[in-house]
């Protein structure tokens, strides 16, 4: 028989209230207290009741992560980050792939509200009105990662996409590239990936470079996207370098170079994006526009975290440091 | 003010154990009332307060995903395949990194029972036997993937790795190569990879080739583990092939080739193992024994959902099918 917060009580001496006080980690209880309580719980094994309590509090210690695919190589180390911080703050995560899929996601928010999760890490293409709508009825605390939500309606965080993107065009650039192609996402989308060509068109104009249609390509953000990318381009230009809006998009254009005979750096730079565990694995190593994913996770979870606990956030928009990560493949 | 069980009964002209049955999905309600009943629900935007009813019938419809780390490659797609047989039948994960702390396994492990999670899928080095009796008393149904249990005391998912090795192996003899390399976990460790060895050794003894000491090497699964490795063995020995235990190994044991200027594959043949996303992406794309990861999520999942429903399992150790994947690291 496990247990009871009683026999704890009994165990060290004290009232119910004041276990209680001390499993709740309320100040109000002497050091001495609270030194016999921890060891009566201790001596007695004792494991309060997470469910009855969250039934009781409204609040389950558990947080909702919702992404669109854990098996695309841009989550993994988010979710990382963020589950290392909730499991400092004893929260555990509920994992939820979405596929972009918008019935998907609400359902998914529903069912988290109903599970009694204490709050949502959000990420997405976009914030769409019916998801606002739908998070504010269920008062549940989110904090958007990489996520685009034009209002500013919640907490977020993200990078600078089109100031990152400048900066790794300008990197080419000043290599002496001036036909200088790009991969990514079109500016229409609503994807936090989308700024990124506003930051390449304004590094363009800044140094007097003509954009030139034919060396664009728009699709998604995968591998096979780049290697399209690089075959279609090459049959009506040719190009100097590559910004690729990913580092998939770079490993796919790298493939599609070495098939057209043509070496990378030596003859056409490639820079990526983000920064991937892989682009140091791969041949060449990828030079990169870099984002701390792992730290996107923490950061977004330790402000979810204070946002349950309704602690005031210093900013409700954090914007996080991005890095150019030079490695093999961009001429030295 | 959210409908009750209550309103939706009135609503649907029955009583609220009819309701209750819908609910459950219990099948002695005939299909007219139950669709009177899904109406309701429907019409009074209904939700069960599924943590109320978590405390009523022991059961909270989320099911723990306790592995070493997200951020490696390996992870994802098994938490994918297991996550989206668990969204089929309205199960939630929660996700749990230990990093093989055997005491964070086994914390999980209480807070995961704490938090009325109905089973776990369990993927780790080896079951300690310390881990296994906590299981026991906790009463928890959990599945194990790819994760060695000498004593068999819990259903599983696994591949057959000493027979994968074996073809893996005879794979590389049969395209003519004698002196091949392994970089893996020694047989010794207790890691479901490490029965890879064994395969190695036996079709090395079938083929009539002496195991050569100097051109083995056992560490971690890494990539930079592969990189070493081929660091290593060259200082030594010249070799026609290495068997990698990973594809990680292989990017890594192919980096390393490339630097001492020895061609991939024209003069040394190199094949990995798992066929991980990023595989196909490498250049020269991986040749790889295959296994199912995806597969071995969803199986695990699917075994342990019957395991909770007290549904028979036709058989409690599931092994997978493995496969040779033939891509640009062997020579045609």
């Amino acid at each position: 028989m496990a247990a009871s917060i009683k026999d704890v009580a009994k165990e060290a001496g004290v009232s119910i209230a004041t276990v209680s006080r001390v499993l709740n980690d309320v100040d109000v209880v002497n050091e001495e207290t609270k030194k016999k309580v921890q060891e009566a719980i201790k001596k007695l094994s004792y494991r309060p009741n997470i469910v009855a309590r969250s039934l009781k509090t409204q609040k389950s210690r558990t947080i909702g992560i919702i992404i669109p695919d854990i098996s695309n190589q841009f989550y993994p180390e988010i979710v990382r980050g963020a589950e290392d911080v909730a499991n400092i703050y004893n929260y555990n995560i509920i994992l939820c792939n979405t596929d972009l899929d918008p019935e998907k996601e609400k359902e998914y928010l529903r069912v988290l509200k109903e599970k009694m999760v204490d709050g949502a890490i959000y990420m997405s293409n976009s914030l769409e009105p019916e998801t606002i709508e739908l998070v504010k009825s269920l008062e549940l605390p989110i904090v958007l990662v990489e996520t685009t939500d034009k209002n500013n309606t919640f907490p977020s965080v993200t990078i600078d996409n089109e100031e990152a993107a400048f900066e790794g065009t300008e990197y080419l650039i000043k290599k002496g590239n001036k036909r200088i192609a790009y991969i990514g996402i079109h500016e229409d989308a609503v994807h936090a990936a989308a700024y990124r060509f506003s930051g390449y068109k304004q590094a363009l104009s800044k140094n007097n470079i003509a954009l030139n249609e034919d060396i664009l390509y728009f699709a998604g953000l995968k591998a096979a996207d780049g290697y399209d990318a690089v075959n279609e381009i090459l049959k009506k230009e040719k190009i100097d370098a590559v910004f690729c809006a990913s580092d998939e998009l770079a490993m796919g254009a790298i493939n599609a170079l070495r098939e057209n005979g043509i070496n990378v750096p030596e003859e056409v730079d490639v820079i990526g994006f983000d920064d991937i565990y892989s682009a140091s694995i791969f041949y060449p190593k990828l030079t990169t526009v870099g984002q701390p994913m792992y730290d996107m996770g923490s950061v977004g979870m330790r402000m979810l975290i204070k946002f349950i606990d309704k602690i005031e956030l210093p900013q409700e928009k954090f914007v996080l440091p991005h890095q150019i990560v030079e490695r093999d493949s961009c001429k030295k």
